[in-house]
């Protein structure tokens, strides 16, 4: 994004700003809570997931959910509990109706009676397609930086 | 919290999410800066605080007042600043007027001339009662990562 | 900043305070995208830049310019990529239509193929004034929890 994209000029009204908040919010919140299928549903049918250490991106909603369960059950296997942070939110309007949102991500684990580990930064960037009074995930591109 | 409840269909409107948002940076700035008194004047009366790693909730502002005074006292002799950082905020409206406000909060801390230690990831779920033009916490219930 | 100064009963406007978290999110970005120069157009050309860990302020844009992009450069050089963190943002009016933004801001950095450390937490305050739709950052005041 340049300077123009983002800068004060182009704020996206708070209304939107706050609902978009909320919406992380809940949606990381459901992974947090070990519900991979509602966390997948909020991918649209044809829903990509992008990040650099797949091969291959998940293409559908299918296929996210069930990379979702298998990582709910390995780390329920390991008796770690995560959670994901979003902030530093910005936001731009996208090709037809789209919200095009560029966000950074934490994720940091706790072993039962163990100490926390916030081990990885993300920046998340996310294709919102509008959905009822709310949105889908078209196609989330994740970059890890850790990875170059 | 189930995905009906949660979704972007009941997203808090704006106003309400940002003045929420303010009142925790607030909240927990007068604690960070070791006012223990007037952060416990943040609570009911008859506020509860509550969080499993204690053997009973503390009941009452003035019992409330006590223990954050103790905390603040012994973190202040080891020479540790504390920060409080609350984000992923949800909001649903509860009975008689009340705000159901759930959020993750992070507690870090950094010795004088040591390194920052991000020690603690905590769920956070508070009954907020209308008060003049904020809030006051009547319970707040604690569920550290670590404590199962 | 008192209770009185800080309370619910100041909170800034809802459209005030999305548009400010969303000028933090672009400005941190711009620096953890390595665009120095970007960056030090966000302050004024008389801006100031001071930090307890500097003998001497950095005073003008053209000196904070200098300055980050040497930042820039060390890290780029030692291969790690940034993240600034921006959040428990309080406002409140100054004089003169400026604005008073007290925020917490954390600084991690991980390594190529490396693992994620957040080094700092830091309190800023900033005094923000108008600048076309957005803000210019006249005075930067960063204060390091390890700093005592």
């Amino acid at each position: 994004m340049t300077t123009t994209e983002t800068g004060a000029a182009t704020a996206a009204d708070a209304a939107l700003y706050a609902r978009v908040q909320q919406f992380y919010a809940w949606q990381m919140g459901l992974m947090d809570d070990d519900d991979a299928e509602a966390w997948a549903d909020t991918f649209t049918e044809d829903g990509e997931f992008r990040e650099p250490s797949r091969m291959e991106p998940l293409a559908g909603r299918a296929a996210i959910r069930s990379s979702a369960r298998a990582n709910v059950d390995r780390r329920v296997a390991a008796g770690l509990r995560i959670r994901h942070w979003v902030g530093m939110l910005q936001l731009r309007p996208g090709p037809d109706g789209t919200l095009l949102a560029r966000s950074y991500a934490l994720a940091m684990r706790t072993p039962a009676g163990g100490a926390l580990e916030v081990f990885a930064s993300v920046v998340c960037r996310d294709v919102l397609v509008p959905h009822g009074d709310g949105w889908l995930v078209r196609r989330r591109d994740l970059t890890h930086d850790a990875a170059r």
